[in-house]
């Protein structure tokens, strides 16, 4: 009982492969006999923040409570493995201030053709015809600065 | 790693001593050795549920809040002790409901007189002289039926 945690937070572009990878992972360390909790970004908007929409505010909302939670998770020897857009450094960070546990980032990066080839949501697709707002247009145009910076 | 967690979920009216009863259970289960996570309702509204008021909508949010945590982190082997008024049977129902861990309710039952004898928060106070929304009131009226049925 005194194996100590970790957060693993993976982040990205929609349809980078957050979700997928998490899951493998989280798999591998279940074979291991760790104690894995999956919190994925899309899921958590489904229960926990069921009263959020996608602006910066509401996003950076989820996100926070997300780092709450696998804040409580972590500290308590599991490995709290989370997948979530999460594009803004400035509240990664404070999730990461506010670990007691090693707190891991993993951006998973995919080249933006790629991502458009994928584009399960039809999200890329929309960005580029500019139906979309300007901020995820403004993402994906400077995906390497929006996430390495 | 395999011991198995739980929720021992504090319930009953201000002023009764939830948050006081749980801080010594929990002190007592960390000293066997239990991992053990203490979520105070108060607390919760500094954290998670710092957007949320005292409509009955949004505490039955905070409640479900503090329940969706307390199902993540006691089904990883964790004790979730939680201190929080949460008056509706109902809510208190569908939280128990989603527990893959046991749920444990303990009411903290206190005498009407004691709690306006201590009435830390001033509650009591405004209630009885009516300033207080129809509900605490009500609550405090009724309180074994409240809580009880």
């Amino acid at each position: 009982m005194t194996r100590s945690g970790l957060t693993l937070w993976f982040t990205g572009l929609p349809g980078a492969g957050k979700s997928t990878l998490a899951r493998r992972v989280a798999e591998t360390l279940v074979g291991r006999g760790l104690r894995v909790e999956l919190l994925d970004g899309d899921e958590f908007r489904a229960s926990l923040s069921s009263d959020l929409g996608f602006s910066k505010e509401d996003r950076d909302i989820n996100v926070r409570r997300i780092g709450f939670v696998a804040r409580l998770l972590s500290r308590n020897g599991i490995v709290a493995i989370v997948a979530a857009i999460s594009p803004y450094r400035a509240i990664r960070d404070e999730v990461r201030r506010q670990h007691e546990a090693p707190f891991v980032e993993i951006f998973v990066d995919c080249s933006l053709d790629e991502l458009i080839r994928r584009d399960t949501k039809g999200l890329y697709a929309r960005a580029l015809r500019g139906e979309i707002d300007h901020s995820l247009e403004f993402q994906i145009r400077t995906r390497r600065r929006w996430h390495l910076t």
